[in-house]
């Protein structure tokens, strides 16, 4: 063990005792999560308690070169919790408090390690929720962090929009606020927005204050399938352009159908589908979903539940749309793209990447958030198999280009980590550089989570 | 004329002959704005055509050391064009093409000297509209500079939410791309945002990728008079909790009404007046302003406009208002505050700051984006008079420190320019080192709009 990382174990155990842990189990839980990636160690876990804890952690990193990487609930899934360079993982998931909520002000402030899940089951009494709903098991902290977003993210924003402040601990010990409680401000640079997204590579955030909304009076859902993915994508744009109350709308391609049939035992048409959820008040929602029937006119089928326990049939069937495409290839878990585009150009892209895929022996299953043009294609491939690992690679890198090309990103909602480094100078150009600039005035020891995003 | 700006001014003149303007009419122009501060002339102007020029401009006054101030509009108010440091002024205002219009995926791009009124005309045929509706006449890169927002803020958000993608020259003339035309993306560190409401001091918008949004099909508007401020502050709560499909929501008080009456000639009850617009589809506006009218309970007066022209009507008193604030005190232009608090202390610092008022000689009218919790006093006092003139920075000063301290803002958003930067270091305490970290790194000799939001 080289000698400034005794030193720091040493420093840290002075302060953390039994909370830094260095056992072989708990550097591998800090050094996996969901990723495809192969498996990278931190050296030791310090389990943080505090904005000051963190703050001290960072503060005996810098002094001994060590780096650091925030650990939330490790549900990243491009290697953002690896630590390649080695170093300490800091979990932040004991920091799981509640600070306060304003039900007036429709805003909360919690702990980075608060996760949505609890966030939400502590709202319900007050009428008020936090939209953002990815599919993962994902603390607060680390979905801004990562820029999540999620299903309603096409009527109420990502993290991007909805983080109003934050608490962030700088890489030399210093602990900052950015950002308020007001709804807007032209004071200054955004540094929320600018730690929102840099995947704990300038900070680590500590608490947020985050935007909440009124929980809708109703709400509607409709299913509805297509010949083809351009007439589904039409007529989302249709619905869009009117405005119409859409929360959700969710995507799903033939094979991805096809699949779902095969699990749930249903007999739905194998064709493009979409899941559409209209909520507002009962007005509204009536009104809507009348006008949304009336653009579907190229559905082949148009579902519109008249309960509210068949309109939760239709989205468990959504819900279940990954385990169904796992289950076209027991024991292989795939790998999931993230491209988004705008949404003109998905059924060019969609197309286009299908025609990549089945020159492959690969399955891919398509769904997306399609009101916001980001999709998945879920890549069941045997990383153990050579030319099925590199047929995936194949389709992913494949996809980014064409995404790029099209004026999209590489990754609508994942983030970058390891995973996506490769394809950056193309989606970037010289922006990168002014991104590197950023990174090296504020973390110029480069201990906070190195390698991810882009080397130095 | 020191030896460097001579350099540069010759040549600049090679390259743009008569676009370099040295006369005293283009330097008084572009130095003073619609600034209450004191005039700062730069040493010249050029009128730049293009991203290349704008480069070509930036790499010249790098190599020569010299001040570059951009200028769109000259619509800012708090000497963001002002040329404390001399140097050139770059002005946008004929890079004003309209590049392209997504119809389908609801984004245009556009050069940054195009101003909203003139991109909203340009999109009349589409059945789209861009909503940031400040009062000003000014550029959409300005508006991106100072991180401008409007009256349909409470419903779309700010410029802050609605740019997708930028080109920006930096200081050393090199041109990057930012974000992309894709609605969201994890791809690296939020470059857009940070150029946001930077003022210049980072590097130069020359185009922006914008969001667009249908044209409601209708609108309902209702003007409601309340005893007090509190009560106006709580129906707004509840239309805003309830989700009511808000798309304006205005608010004027007791001084400010009088002052209508006196300009308008209406007898408007002289108590605190909420402007509230409903847009979105019929059925949505005509449920909707009925519960509105439930939940303002407490209006003494509640108006709804049964026709177009009356809501027209209604609104055209609102707009009237600044002028008529300004007849109050004939040829005094005054100075406007622009703090934004969390809306449910709205009440407690208006109530504050109007007892400060009161013991001044300064008349005071309040006009508020009260959805937004931001709110601008007209301080009408003559700059001649240095005790009144003392009296109003008294007033803007006491009122910025009790909005800190309530978790808001010195700027809602007018910017910092030269007029906020003294309030600065209270409201962001350490997170201003960090500012300042990104200021060095990116222009690292200080020749971007330098003086402008903080002094290194």
């Amino acid at each position: 063990m080289p000698e400034n990382l005794t030193a720091l174990l040493n420093a840290l155990r002075l302060q953390f005792s039994d909370r830094l842990l260095t056992s072989e189990a708990a550097r591998e839980h800090h050094g996996s999560g969901e990723s495809h990636l192969p498996p990278a160690w931190p050296d030791a876990v310090v389990m943080v308690t505090s904005t000051q804890d963190v703050s001290d952690v960072l503060t005996a990193c810098t002094k001994h070169g060590v780096p650091v990487i925030p650990f939330g609930a490790g549900s990243s899934i491009e290697g953002q919790i690896h630590a390649p360079h080695g170093g300490i993982s800091i979990d932040m998931s004991a920091m799981d408090q509640i600070v306060s909520v304003q039900d007036n002000d429709m805003d909360c402030t919690v702990q980075c390690g608060v996760t949505r899940q609890a966030l939400n089951e502590h709202l319900r009494a007050t009428g008020l929720f936090f939209p953002v709903d990815l599919g993962a098991h994902a603390t607060l902290g680390g979905m801004a962090a990562t820029r999540a977003s999620g299903t309603t993210t096409v009527r109420y924003g990502s993290m991007r929009d909805l983080v109003l402040g934050m608490t962030v601990v700088m890489p030399d010990g210093e602990i900052i606020k950015t950002g308020g409680r007001a709804r807007k401000s032209s004071a200054g640079y955004d540094l929320t927005r600018l730690m929102i997204g840099s995947e704990g590579t300038l900070g680590i955030i500590t608490e947020l204050t985050l935007r909440l909304f009124g929980i809708p009076e109703a709400s509607q859902t409709a299913m509805c399938s297509f010949n083809t993915i351009e007439d589904a994508t039409q007529t989302v744009v249709m619905a869009l352009q009117c405005g119409l109350a859409l929360n959700r709308i969710e995507l799903a391609d033939g094979l991805q159908m096809q699949a779902i049939n095969r699990y749930s035992k249903t007999s739905l048409p194998e064709r493009p589908t979409l899941w559409i959820e209209l909520t507002g008040s009962a007005a509204t929602v009536q009104n809507d979903i009348v006008v949304l029937e009336g653009l579907a006119e190229t559905a082949l089928r148009f579902e519109h539940a008249q309960t509210a326990e068949a309109a939760a049939k239709l989205w468990r069937i959504r819900h279940d749309a990954l385990y169904a495409s796992r289950a076209l290839r027991p024991g292989i878990k795939g790998i999931s793209t993230d491209v988004c585009v705008p949404i003109s150009k998905l059924p060019a892209c969609i197309s286009a990447i299908l025609g990549v895929v089945a020159t492959t022996d690969i399955q891919a299953p398509l769904v997306g958030h399609v009101g916001d043009g980001n999709f998945h294609l879920v890549l069941l491939y045997d990383p153990e198999n050579e030319v099925e690992a590199k047929q995936a690679y194949h389709i992913n890198s494949s996809l980014i280009e064409m995404a790029i090309e099209m004026g999209g990103t590489s990754t609508g909602e994942h983030g970058v980590g390891l995973g996506k480094k490769a394809y950056l100078p193309n989606e970037h150009g010289p922006a990168l550089g002014v991104m590197r600039r950023i990174k090296r005035a504020l973390d110029p020891d480069n201990i906070m989570n190195p390698g991810k995003i882009f080397d130095l």
